[in-house]
């Protein structure tokens, strides 16, 4: 019995600034069906805001209350934990912080930084780190795909950091059972029932899984030959956004 | 039974530009007992000819077939491999690279670049890594001294690209015991019977026990406090270059 899901962006939804073929009227079948459904995302080049506008412009109609990204969970979490975060994140995502404190710095806040990943930031984190500031991650994804190929993500820079200070990162973004869960509590649906679809066969589908979740891997974005192989427990491997709406309202 | 010291050099003979003090009167002596040194190092912020200057005019008498850099250990690899590299490296080290041919890759190699480990540089080598590129790292050193504190040394970028890449690396430098080898095969002396002086507890000390040598970490350079409890087997811990130097001639 499937009570709601939860769906991947990036690589499901939508590649660059283009929908996936099928995948608009992939969601009009699902909302029409009255299945709760929840965004989850670790994107975080991007202030929730600007992924809203972007999904909007493609076509999609989804709610703002619908969308979980990676970043507001973290905001939450340093709001939470009274945290004055160093943040080594993309330039295009620091509005989204703009009213935390950033003073005498407690802890460091890694996403996917991008080309703000100079060694420069990345040493400042690390001697943070060395002073035994926390390291919060906002993924552990280790790559995305662009337009002309792949393209290294948050997670490589969270384990380099992880190494050169022998920490451990508390990650709040996908793969945490905790992120998942959130946005499960925001429809009132139990883990067991809940099904999560995505490109990424680590931090989407493992990643559910590990969280009682059901879990779909769709073989657009950065999806690779062999990845469903890798994955273990209650899943299926179908080839796009529209298979997997498919195969979900015949449940 | 001492048959032969090597010793490292950043954080033992010096720290930046200045000699450790003692450390010129502990190599005098080391040399009159007719010792054999050689001095290993996974510096690889400059070509060996920098570091031989930089060691004159210092004071130390060094020679040219004493030193043994990470750098040139990787170059011999390349040519005997016939590899054509991307060199993810430090400006200043490109010159000892100068005559490899460099067109279409089909390696990487990785020390420490510095400002040169750019967003786009690293992604240039993923993107190598993906296309089954093999992966050559200088050292899995994770961090190194530097006058304002500690900072990111290679290993944490090797990491980065092996998690990302999934993929491991292939170490030329310290820790690989094929490293140690080389210099004690210079000297004609067998492992069980040569010892390594260093401030590094893995890269220097934990790797030469485990090539077969002993160890000695040195209070100077990078060494923090405690880390000589990490350390199992045959090594001791002293303050300096020249209380290493006198440990030895005591045996």
């Amino acid at each position: 019995m499937i009570d709601a899901v939860l769906f991947d962006l990036s690589g499901v939804l939508y590649t660059d600034d283009d929908p996936i073929p099928s995948a608009l009227q992939a969601i009009d079948r699902i909302t029409a069906s009255g299945m709760p459904v929840r965004y989850i995302t670790n994107t975080t080049r991007s202030p929730s805001a600007s992924i809203l506008k972007k999904l909007e412009k493609m076509g999609f109609a989804i709610r703002k209350d619908e969308i979980f990204t990676a970043p507001l969970a973290v905001k939450k979490y340093l709001i939470e934990k009274n945290l004055s975060p160093y943040l080594l994140i993309h330039p295009d995502l620091e509005i989204e912080f703009s009213d935390l404190k950033k003073d005498s710095f407690n802890s460091v806040v890694v996403g996917d930084a991008g080309t703000a990943f100079t060694y420069e930031n990345k040493n400042t984190a690390f001697r943070l780190l060395e002073q035994d500031c926390p390291l919060i991650a906002m993924g552990m994804n280790r790559y995305f795909r662009e337009k002309d190929g792949l393209s290294l993500d948050a997670g490589s820079f969270i384990v380099a950091l992880e190494y050169a200070a022998n920490t451990q990162a508390v990650v709040i973004g996908k793969p945490s059972p905790w992120f998942f869960r959130t946005a499960l509590q925001s429809v009132n649906c139990k883990a067991e029932n809940a099904i999560m679809i995505g490109d990424d066969f680590e931090a989407d589908v493992i990643g559910a899984l590990d969280a009682g979740l059901q879990g779909i891997l769709v073989k657009t974005g950065k999806y690779k030959t062999g990845d469903e192989k890798k994955i273990k427990g209650r899943a299926e491997c179908v080839g796009d956004i529209s298979l997997a709406v498919d195969w979900i309202l015949e449940q």
